[in-house]
């Protein structure tokens, strides 16, 4: 079984979820940089708090959040009742609560329902039967199982990655794929981070990334805390700084990644890969095999989010404009695969034809 | 003599400076968009008071607002002094004070020198000598002729700007070279504002230029209103709406042109340029002749502006990031010339190749 010293040889010091025993700290991502708090999840609703709050965020450590919510439901449901209907009921009742918390977020759906079954397997596959006790034990497990396994895919992928790091690389990275999105270690700034752990070198422009400002908030922390130089750029500055010969590299992370390699990402990814082009600079995505989606033939197949203008009018609560003016506020834009030099997961930097190495990846899927 | 009704049929409603008189009121940009507040520089001291806090900004308004400062400072020496002598110290020291508000503004200096010059000429050409009163006033009629001199130039480039929009263009443009900056109609919003009134329908999106959100806070008010239809969008959307095919142009100020056509601007020009010629789409960049250093011989000899690092560390006053990070904040970038379509002046739309068609239009000045 899975350790909790094991867990933390696997995380950065800027990990999201710190688990102690059995109880599991969020770093309140929310008020970061400011304040650097952890928020105990004693319950079940102080988990389902924590998340719609987003106390936690990032698809991945969303999932993993939402499957120790799941793990504390099934403690709590062991030392309330005995039946063992009453406690598959209990944790259904707590898995559509996590549910709920943040509607769209698909690891959560995927997180929660890998839990409800394990739970209705472990209750009806053993002879004599496990004690509820004991169910709930493994569930926790479970849970760390799980935290493991997207920090394994990370490591695997973030140490591919930083072969394609020259020594002293200066690099371009956009809004935040890293520790705290991921649960422990980072997609684009997870390779950043192990090219830095390999004696490489590697020192970071970072893109304010508006207008949620996720890179000036989120990746300059993370960056500040592992000790790895960084410099904090407004997004209309790369282009410049690619000018001026600057940038080694780009690396950035990826929410939706097409069978051709069409790559959906945080809004103004796109420009910087135009940039990256014109420049003739590499132009990576860091990403798990669970970003791919086969089923998505293109770009053109990936839809795009429209959030709310405000986002683009105010800043820090405060107008920036007139209050009455039109904004527009796409949340991701998509990069066509002509524009991306090489896909890097757990199973291999995949090269183009990306139709070609992407299919193969997914075949082949890591080598634990 | 320019009257005070001339002048307005030259602006547009959001004008910088309004006269009424020998009255001059300036428009308080420091608290757009949220309070349209009127600031009267009843002496010299709060015309300096309003250029050293921003009350106008914007090289060429600054210009026009100090010519007004020593009109007004010649106006309190006739009534304080008899001595043509100590009336031209006493106009000698109020251009050291407006001088030192902004000392790094060409346009103010050339502003104060040139009112010193008018005052020494008006002081010794006429027999019999004009009255201190008498020069007094002819100094505020030539702050109104060099208010009006810009005017005339920017309504001529914007009339030229206009003949390349096409009907219900879809515009971009960055930073803000409107009405605020230059007196009172604009160049690349100058040009915008002509097409208006050509009823050519122009809708515009609008950068919101971080770190200082020039686009948001005054591009967006002036054209809000105006009644020129306007989205506003961060700096990292305009490459995405170029490859949705919804940008038909670009058109920008310049603040500086080189002799081969290379030209600076405020942060970000140059990454729009290079999205635009990745889509290509025509990117223009509007400016009066003034703006053109033929001493300048490329784009490698403009200076760099870097300015403090808090500008982009903080929105508001409010920290978005680590209180230690570094931070990089240049000012301005190059555009070179191959990226630019046209370069629209009041002696006309120029072509590539720029050196020469440049050096004709410097020789032909504006037809008047």
């Amino acid at each position: 079984m899975t350790t909790e010293r094991d867990l933390s040889r696997l995380t950065s010091g800027t990990s999201p979820l710190r688990i102690e025993g059995r109880k599991v700290f969020l770093l309140d991502q929310s008020r970061l940089p400011e304040q650097t708090v952890f928020f105990e999840t004693k319950d079940l609703d102080s988990m389902c708090f924590a998340i719609k709050e987003m106390v936690v965020r990032g698809a991945p450590s969303i999932g993993v959040a939402a499957a120790f919510g799941m793990a504390i439901a099934a403690a709590e449901a062991a030392s309330a009742v005995d039946s063992r209907q009453e406690f598959i009921m209990l944790i259904n009742e707590a898995k559509k609560k996590l549910d709920q918390t943040r509607p769209t977020a698909i690891n959560l759906k995927w997180a929660t329902d890998k839990m409800i079954e394990r739970a209705e397997s472990l209750l009806t596959s053993r002879k004599p039967p496990l004690s509820l006790k004991t169910i709930a034990d493994e569930l926790f497990n479970g849970a760390v199982a799980m935290m493991e396994d997207h920090l394994v895919r990370n490591r695997t992928l973030s140490e591919h990655g930083a072969q394609l790091f020259v020594k002293d690389a200066r690099v371009l990275t956009h809004c935040n794929a890293g520790s705290l999105a991921t649960c422990g270690w980072g997609t684009a700034l997870g390779v950043i981070r192990s090219a830095h752990q390999m004696m490489l070198n590697p020192s970071v422009f970072v893109d304010e990334t508006r207008p949620r400002n996720q890179g000036s908030k989120l990746t300059m922390w993370e960056l500040t805390e592992d000790g790895i130089p960084s410099t904090l750029i407004c997004d209309s500055m790369s282009g410049q700084l690619m000018a001026q010969g600057k940038i080694d590299l780009v690396i950035v992370g990826a929410d939706r990644i097409a069978a051709n390699g069409d790559t959906a990402n945080k809004i103004g990814t796109y420009s910087v890969a135009v940039l990256a082009k014109h420049h003739d600079i590499p132009f990576y995505v860091a990403a798990p095999l669970s970003t791919i989606d086969p089923s998505t033939t293109s770009g053109i197949d990936i839809p795009i989010e429209y959030r709310d203008d405000s986002e683009v009018k105010t800043i820090e609560g405060h107008y920036t404009t007139v209050k009455k003016a039109r904004a527009l506020n796409p949340a991701f834009d998509v990069t066509p695969a002509s524009l991306v030099t090489a896909i890097i997961t757990e199973a291999g930097v995949l090269k183009p034809p990306f139709e070609k190495s992407i299919k193969e990846a997914l075949k082949k899927g890591i080598k634990k």
